[in-house]
C-alpha cells in the first residue's frame, strides 16, 4: 500500500507583539502572543526538500510585527482577520491560513486614586483568545471555499464557589468509594471558545458581555455538578447572542477535599480544605444551536494536529 | 433556533499510578500518568443536574489503580485497552471511553558498573504516549460500533544536528529578511504519534523499533528543512511496520542563531549559537497509507476538545 | 580533617490549606500555600538514622490544617507566627522554626454588578508572601534566642510603563554595542520583601501601604535605570513606615526591543515592540535603615539553602 | 534614622549560549544558561540614575557570547572563571563577579550501533552547575580580598528506591497520625551543591566522581530516612574528595503513598502507589570539613536575594 502525505501546515508560533498606542499622552497598550499556519501547495517542500512555495516563518513573524504598525491592533479579531486574509490573498500558494491571538491584559496603575497614563499592571492569570480560520478565494458562505471564521474564548479564568454545589445521587460501581456530599466547593479554571457566525461583531463588547455572563451564571447557579453548571453557562452565552453559533467549555474539577479534622478533636462544618493538584475531574460539553452554519475547519489547528 | 447540547465527555484526568513488580529481588517500575474520558447517555447530568448515569470520576481514579494490582501494568497500550474495555462493557450509560496513558522512562542505577536491584534514575525529558479508544458493541472493523483504536506515540524528544541542514530557494515577498543558509543548526522537540491499524502488537517492541528509526531517519538525512526531515522520518516508519496505517508528527523549530561576533574583531564558522525560545516555526505533517483502516474518533480527545 | 555534620533544616513544604469564612451568609475565603521548616537537635537522625526527635513532616501538614480550624486564618503573618510559635514552645527538640506562606488573592465575581456572597475570581498573578521566624526560648530582643522576625512581601508583580524611562550615559567597554536611548519600555516582574522592626503590626493594613508605594514610585518616577526606580520604591516604603527596619528587591528587566520597521517601509516611533523572555536583566538591592534591629537568620531559610 | 542603600548586584540573567566544536567531523556540544551578576561602585545609578560606572547588561551578554568563540568552553568552571576574571580586572568599578553557569546534557544519537558524528539527543532532566565567585585585587586566599571561589553542583536528577528505605521510631505529637513503615518508596529530585577547597582541578572528572558516588550511596544504604541518606552521600563525596570544603544538598521527599485496595477486595504489598505532587517533605543538610577555607561570599547571589 502506498505511502502518501496527509494533512501539513506550518508557521510561527508565539510571537510577543507589543502594541503601544501614544497618540495622546494617554497611552493604550495591547499585549498579544501571536501565532500563524499556513496550509496549500506545500508538499514539494517535504517529499523534495523544495522551498520555492514555502514563505518562511521568519517572513510570517516579520509580518506580524509590521502589521502591528501598518494596519494597527484593534480587537484581537480584527488583528487576526487582517493578518490571514493577507497570507491567503497575497502569498500564492496559500490556501488557508489560520491566525490565533492570546491577550494578556493590563490595568492603569491608580496614583493617588487616578489610572495613570502610561503605568500598567498585569490583571489575572486570564488570558483573552481568538483563533481565525481564512480559505483562500472569493468569499463565500462559512463552509465553502473562501470561508472566513471566527473562534474567540478565554483560557485560565479561575472561578470558586465555596458553597452552593452538590453532587449526589450518582452511579456507582464495585470502585465507588466517594461520599455523596450536598455542600461542596466547586472550583475550576475554565476555558471556554466560541464561534461566530460571522465577523460582523463588535468583538470587545461582545467578550465582555460573554464573559460576564459566564461568570453570573456560574455564581448564582446551585450546582448539581459541574457538568450542570457548565451547560448553563453555554446556553445562557447563545440565548444572549444570537451572533453565537455554538461555544465549547473545558473545565478541570480543582478538587477541595474536606480536611478529616476529627483525630485532633476538632470539627470541620465547610471550613478547611486541601486544595489537590492532581489528578482532577475534567468535564467538557459542547453547546450549539440548531441550524448553525458549519464549523468547517474552524476548531482544527496546529494545537490539535497530535 | 433551539439551542442543544452537543458533545461531551468526562473523565479523571492524570491520575500517577506507579506499580512496582517486586516478584524477585530485582524489581521492574512502571511509572504512569493514567487520563480516562467517557462518553455516553450523560445528557441529563448537563440539562438536569441528574446523577444517575454518572460514574464518579473518583470511582475511575481508584480503578486505574485496583486494575495496576489485579490485571497488573505491562506495556502501557494493554494497561490502557483493559481499561477501556472495562468501562465500555462494564459500565451501562458508556458508549466508548478513551483511556490516555503517559509512561515516565527509568533507569537502573549502576553501583561498580552494576545496574542496580531497586534503584532507580529518571531518563530523559522524553515521555512514552498512548490513547486508546474503545467503543461499547460487539467487536467490529475498525470505525464501526466496537471498535478498538491504538495511537501511540512519544513527546519531548529533543534533538539537534549541528550541522547536515540547510534553508535555501525559498519563496520571499515583501516581509521577508532571512538570509539562506547552507549550514546551520537544527533542533527540535519532537511529538511523534501513529496509530496502530490493529491490536495484535508487539507493543514495547514496537515503540522501540520506531523511535529508532526516528532518531536515525534525523541523524542520516542531509535536511533541506523540517518539512522534509518529518516526511523523511514519518514514511520510514511505515515503511518498516505494516501494522501503522498514520503517523502525525509535530515539531517546533528551536531555532539557534549564530551570533554576529564582528563587531568584537572575531568570525564566528558556525561554532556560538544563541537559543532562542520565543517564537519558534511550528512544522506539522501527517503521513498515511493508502487503504489503512479510518480513525474513526481515534483522534479526538480530551486534549483537543476546546 | 574531620568531616562534620553542618546546617541543617526540614520540614513540610506547599500544603496547600484553604479557609472558608462562613459565620454570615457573605463567605470569605484564604488560599494559602504553607512550608514549614524545624531546626534543632536533629543530628541523630542524619548521623544514625535515629528518629526520635524528628516530627514528622506529616504531623507538620496537620497542624496547619488544625491550626487554620482552631485558631484561625487571619492575616497571613499573624496565622504563620501561631504555627511558629507553636512548634518552638511544644516541640521539645526545636530550637528554631520558621513558616513561610504564599497567600493567592480572589475577588468577588459580581452580579448585575453586586459582589457575590460565595462565588470568587483569581485576582493577578501577583502572591503576597511572609516568612516567619522564631527562636525557642524567653521572648527577647530580635537577634537573640526568643527572636520573632516577620519579612512579608509579594512576587509576581508584573509593571510596565510604556514612556519615562531611558537608559543613557552608561559605562562601555569592548564587548558595548547598546544604543542609548531617551525613551523606551520599562517593564519588570518584581519581588520584594520587606523587614518589619517587630510584630506588633497591622498587616493587612501594611501590606496594602507598601504595594500602593511600591506601584505609584515606579510609576510617577522618570526612570533613568531599574537601578534608580528601585532605590525609590524601596526608600519610599522606609520613608512611609517606621516600623520596617529594611526592604530588598529583585527586578528581572523584562526586555520590550522596539522593532527595526525601516526594511518594510515602515517608521516605529516607540509604537511595536518585541517581548522577549531570556537573557534578561536582573537587578537587586536591599534599602535599609540605620540602627534597625539586626536580621538574625531571618533571611536565610529553604528557599536559599543551596 | 537614615535610609541607606544596602547590598545590591546587577547582571545580565540566562543568556542561552550554544558552543559547537567542530575543528573534525565528529563534533563536540557544549549548551549553557549564563548568568552574571556584578558587584561594585554603582551607587550612583541608584542614588541619582547614574550609569557611567555601569557596564550594560547587554555588554556582559555580548562577552558571554564572545568569549565562547575567543576562549572557548571547556568545563563549565573553567568558562565561568575567565569570565568572572574578565569583569573584575578588566571593568573599573567592578569588585566582585559571579558568574552562574547550567549546563544541559547531550547524547550522541546511535545509527546502527554507531554514535554520530554530529546529532544529538537530550540526556535527562539533571542539569550540572556551577557558580563562580571572584574578588577584585591580587590573588589571595579564599576569603581575603582577590579570593576565587566555585561551588559546583547538580540539580534535578530525580532517583528512587522502591524498597530499602523505611521511617519509623518518630516523634509524635497530637497532630501525628502517620505510622511507621518498615518498608516504602524513597524518591527525590536531588539538589547537590559543593564548594571547592581550590580552583586546581579536573572539573569533568570531579563531577562525573561526585555524581557517581551520590548515586551509589543512595542505592545501597538501607535508608532509616531521608536525612540518613543525604549525611552518607554528603560525608561519602567529602571522604573520596580532599578538595571538596563542604556540600549542601537539598532533598524534597516525593511522597508516594500506598494505594488502600482493600475496599476492592485487593491486598497491596508494595506493588501500587500513588504519586503526590504537594505538599512534600524537604530535607536539607550541609556536610563539611574541619579547617577547611572559609566560603566567603560564595553561597550569596542572585538566587538568593530575596
Amino acid at each position: 500500500m502506498g505511502i502518501v502525505l496527509g494533512d501539513d501546515q506550518y508557521g510561527k508560533a508565539e510571537t510577543r507583539v507589543v502594541r503601544i498606542y501614544r497618540d495622546t499622552d494617554r497611552h493604550e497598550i495591547r499585549d498579544l502572543n501571536v501565532s500563524t499556519a499556513l496550509r496549500g501547495a506545500f508538499a514539494a517542500a517535504y517529499l523534495a526538500g523544495d522551498q520555492a512555495n514555502v514563505l518562511p516563518t521568519d517572513s510570517q513573524k516579520n509580518t506580524c510585527f509590521a502589521y502591528a504598525r501598518s494596519h494597527g491592533v484593534g480587537a484581537i479579531e480584527d488583528y487576526a482577520l487582517t493578518l490571514a486574509d493577507h497570507f491567503t490573498q497575497d502569498i500564492e500558494p496559500v490556501t488557508a491560513a489560520q491566525v490565533a491571538v492570546d491577550e494578556y491584559r493590563w490595568e492603569r496603575v491608580a496614583v493617588h486614586g487616578v489610572p495613570h497614563a502610561h503605568t500598567f499592571v498585569r490583571a489575572g492569570h486570564e488570558v483573552r483568545t481568538t483563533t481565525v480560520t481564512v480559505e483562500a478565494g472569493e468569499a463565500g458562505e462559512a463552509g465553502e471555499a473562501g470561508g472566513r471564521w471566527v473562534i474567540s474564548g478565554l483560557r485560565d479564568l479561575i472561578v470558586l464557589k465555596s458553597t452552593g454545589s452538590e453532587f449526589a445521587g450518582f452511579l456507582t460501581d464495585r470502585y465507588t468509594t466517594l461520599a455523596e456530599t450536598d455542600d461542596r466547593i466547586l472550583a475550576t479554571s475554565l476555558t471556554a471558545r466560541w464561534r461566530y457566525a460571522g465577523t460582523d461583531v463588535a468583538w470587545d463588547d461582545a467578550f465582555a458581555q460573554i464573559r460576564q455572563i459566564l461568570l453570573e451564571r456560574f455564581a448564582v447557579l446551585h450546582s448539581k455538578a459541574l457538568q450542570q453548571s457548565l451547560w448553563e453557562m453555554g446556553s445562557a452565552v447563545l440565548a444572549a447572542r444570537e451572533d453565537i453559533a455554538e461555544i465549547r467549555l473545558s473545565a478541570p474539577n480543582k478538587h477541595h477535599f474536606l480536611v478529616d479534622l476529627t483525630p485532633f478533636g476538632l470539627d470541620n462544618p465547610g471550613e478547611v480544605f486541601y486544595a489537590a493538584d492532581r489528578p482532577y475531574g475534567l468535564i467538557q460539553c459542547a453547546v450549539g444551536r440548531d441550524g448553525a452554519p458549519p464549523a468547517g475547519p474552524a476548531w482544527a489547528g496546529p494545537g490539535t494536529f497530535c
